[in-house]
């Protein structure tokens, strides 16, 4: 057989060692809040059925569902006259079933719908997987990436909401990431969409603003325009897209602005509860009223929120919001519920760029028992089994190779002691202990390796 | 839109939060020691490219990998000529160019040949991830399953056999499962096939022998024979496969019968010295040396190791050996290397069989507040951070419902706990705090709860 050169597909990565590690360490932290909290664990499969997955994301979204061929013949069925080169996309769901998940939305609402009669409502889930998107590969997109959500479904409570803002608050600030959370409400956007005299164009209006960090007021006032909006609502609107000062002072402005809708006000009264909730709860992490945060997804209908990094120029790091009908779509109505996802892969990019992983998060060995040959490797051994039992990682270089390879591999695995035994030290059941950081020897007994250990 | 019923392909499976606790209990304690080892984690992505994956699993596995179909016109280049109902299988690779994992070993391989230049070998390290198979779906047989893989490459010490075998017996100790280590070397099975004088068998001697659990002796040797193998050596064969007794007297045996072949000499050596090692530490898990211990797999050219549970009637539960030339397939030669792999699919089948999970892997709250209403929701919310600070995992049920459907989702979400907190405790600073196993109630100081919880 040839020899290739391997690769991997573009847009999906290996995680190394040391990349594994701080990634794990965030997905951690991120589960130990969502447990603290009472969420349980979910998982689903990776492939789902395409019957599933189709029509849920768009027309855009399901050109970038990764299709899974059928196994065996999977051309048998199919008329020649049926077979052409011009028929990729008629064909596509006629030789493939399933499809790999694109997020977890979708698979959780599934699951809930199967389930309902198995579940004790309010369902309190998260779900930390991979997803697959055939986006272009770009800086910072890639092709396979994890999503850390956490939903609370079968519940109107904006308790739910408030706690969610705990989540976000605390998780942040075990990870040390200042943030800032932006909150809106849906019900708010519609009430715009009334005083504009525009309800029938609430998801262009939604869709355009949702671009207004990206491309700027003018571009979306451009854009409002080209998708048939007023040139008088737009004047309209302009004003509540710029409205200035504290959260309540915003709030304020925008009740007298939409005293005549119902909805509206429902939204600025939602506002107002989960605000005074936070504000009980004196939560470290600021939250401000954005008019003109709106999320893409069509399903959200109350409280919408997103997380930026205050620190590092980056989009949202995390985000979500009130949904009413997510399980409409598959039979199950009248679910309300308000999740939030994590960016891990933006989380990690922040971190890394402030440089703020925790050395605990290297994941390596602490000691490094050098090899000097087949009887010290033996005494290592029951050394090895002692500090391992103690809850410390611990390893023996395999091999008596020469010293220097042996400091070397300890060195560049980040491993802070090595141990050495040789005769002498078995003969008086001592050893020396080096730190690679500061060179300093230590003679430690071999019965007080754990304490010497666990203290440094 | 019409609703659809929903459902998941066959062959996979949804994890509900009680069962994906379970899992997360058994991946939580194999990582731990898989890291307290020495290991470090490496992720690979879910997809490859297939010239990575085909050809590496015999025509069965390329059969049974699952293809992703290109993205966009995938068809657009293929002539009219080429696409007719009959061109299943050239075609596949033609609209294909990537495919799911088919296990861990071989993205490792290719991990390593990329990133020679980076790893300080010997490269100690450990995967857990799913893996897929367009196997036939049968009881405990599934299209998605996660494999826990422990690798070291880069050594040939027999030392690195003997740690397998302690984390073997580490990990099975932790979960508490009884089980027996299978031990044989694949250069006593080549010493066998040059004493046999066949050789050029010994693949069709290996698969065969590897049945011999499910099929028996006597179909193993028919299969022999129709394979081509003298019934003069398949006679021959027989009683080294029937050898009795102690692991010393097998081999002690063996060593007569393979006397004129170095390789199984060498093979009997390796196993010898891998004992005595094991010997002195005093694993806790018996170690049986099996000659008709086979495995499939063709890589294997050392050691060859499995596990069985004693309690439970199932196949391996974890297996694995030393490889000598993974890597040579994408062109890096002369790296060894031994690794294991564990099932963790039939380890919590045997888990749950044996019903042996502990109770804290339940992931669950330990107390719920019931919800009486805003004012008293608002005092909960307080004493809920506090609780949570103190890392217990602890909810308020969300709205104001009827009490006993608040009482129905903390004994259906298994919470042992459940405190009251009306107008009179919010008066007097205490609570009421109800087992809800024993129905017995306590009265609490509101600054006491944390106290009581971790006690409890």
């Amino acid at each position: 057989m040839a020899v290739q050169k391997p690769s991997i597909p573009k847009g999906t990565r290996d995680f190394s060692p040391e990349e594994s590690a701080k990634r794990s360490y965030i997905f951690d932290t991120v589960k130990r809040q969502f447990q603290c909290f009472g969420y349980q664990p979910l998982e689903t499969p990776a492939m789902e059925n395409l019957s599933t997955l189709l029509g849920k994301y768009g027309d855009e979204g399901d050109k970038l569902l990764f299709k899974i061929l059928n196994s065996g013949d999977y051309l048998s069925k199919i008329p020649q006259g049926d077979l052409t080169p011009e028929s990729s996309s008629p064909l596509a769901t006629r030789i493939s079933e399933k499809g790999l998940r694109y997020d977890l939305t979708v698979p959780f609402a599934r699951y809930v719908v199967m389930h309902q009669n198995e579940i004790s409502f309010p369902f309190k889930r998260y779900q930390i997987q991979p997803v697959w998107r055939a986006d272009r590969p770009q800086k910072g997109r890639y092709r396979e990436f994890y999503q850390c959500d956490v939903d609370v479904i079968g519940s109107t409570s904006l308790l739910n909401e408030v706690e969610l803002l705990q989540i976000i608050d605390t998780v942040f600030e075990k990870l040390k990431i200042k943030v800032v959370i932006k909150l809106n409400n849906r019900k708010i956007l519609s009430g715009i969409a009334e005083y504009l005299n525009a309800s029938e164009r609430l998801t262009d209006i939604t869709v355009a603003i949702d671009k207004i960090d990206k491309i700027g007021l003018n571009a979306v006032k451009d854009e409002l325009i080209e998708r048939g909006v007023s040139a008088d609502s737009v004047g309209k609107l302009e004003p509540i897209l710029l409205l200035e000062g504290k959260n309540q002072d915003k709030l304020n402005t925008l009740r007298k602005i939409l005293a005549s809708s119902e909805t509206g006000i429902k939204g600025i009264e939602e506002l107002e509860t989960i605000l005074a909730y936070a504000e009980s709860l004196s939560l470290s992490t600021p939250i401000e009223i954005d008019l003109s945060l709106a999320r893409g997804l069509n399903y959200y209908t109350g409280a919408i929120i997103e997380v930026k990094a205050k620190d590092v120029a980056i989009g949202s790091i995390c985000g979500g919001g009130r949904y009413d009908d997510l399980t409409g779509i598959f039979g199950l109505n009248n679910m309300s519920g308000v999740g939030i996802s994590f960016g891990a892969d933006r989380i990690y990019d922040v971190m890394a760029q402030l440089d703020i992983f925790p050395a605990e998060s290297a994941a390596t060995s602490k000691v490094m028992f050098v090899n000097f040959g087949e009887k010290e490797a033996q005494t290592c051994l029951g050394l090895l089994a002692l500090v391992r039992k103690a809850g410390i990682a611990a390893e023996l270089y395999p091999d008596s190779a020469k010293m220097k390879k042996q400091l070397d591999y300890a060195n560049r695995k980040g491993i802070p002691f090595v141990a050495l035994i040789g005769e002498n030290e078995i003969a008086t059941s001592t050893m020396a202990v080096k730190s690679m950081a500061s060179g300093e020897q230590h003679q430690v007994a071999f019965h007080q390796l754990n304490d010497f250990l666990t203290n440094q």
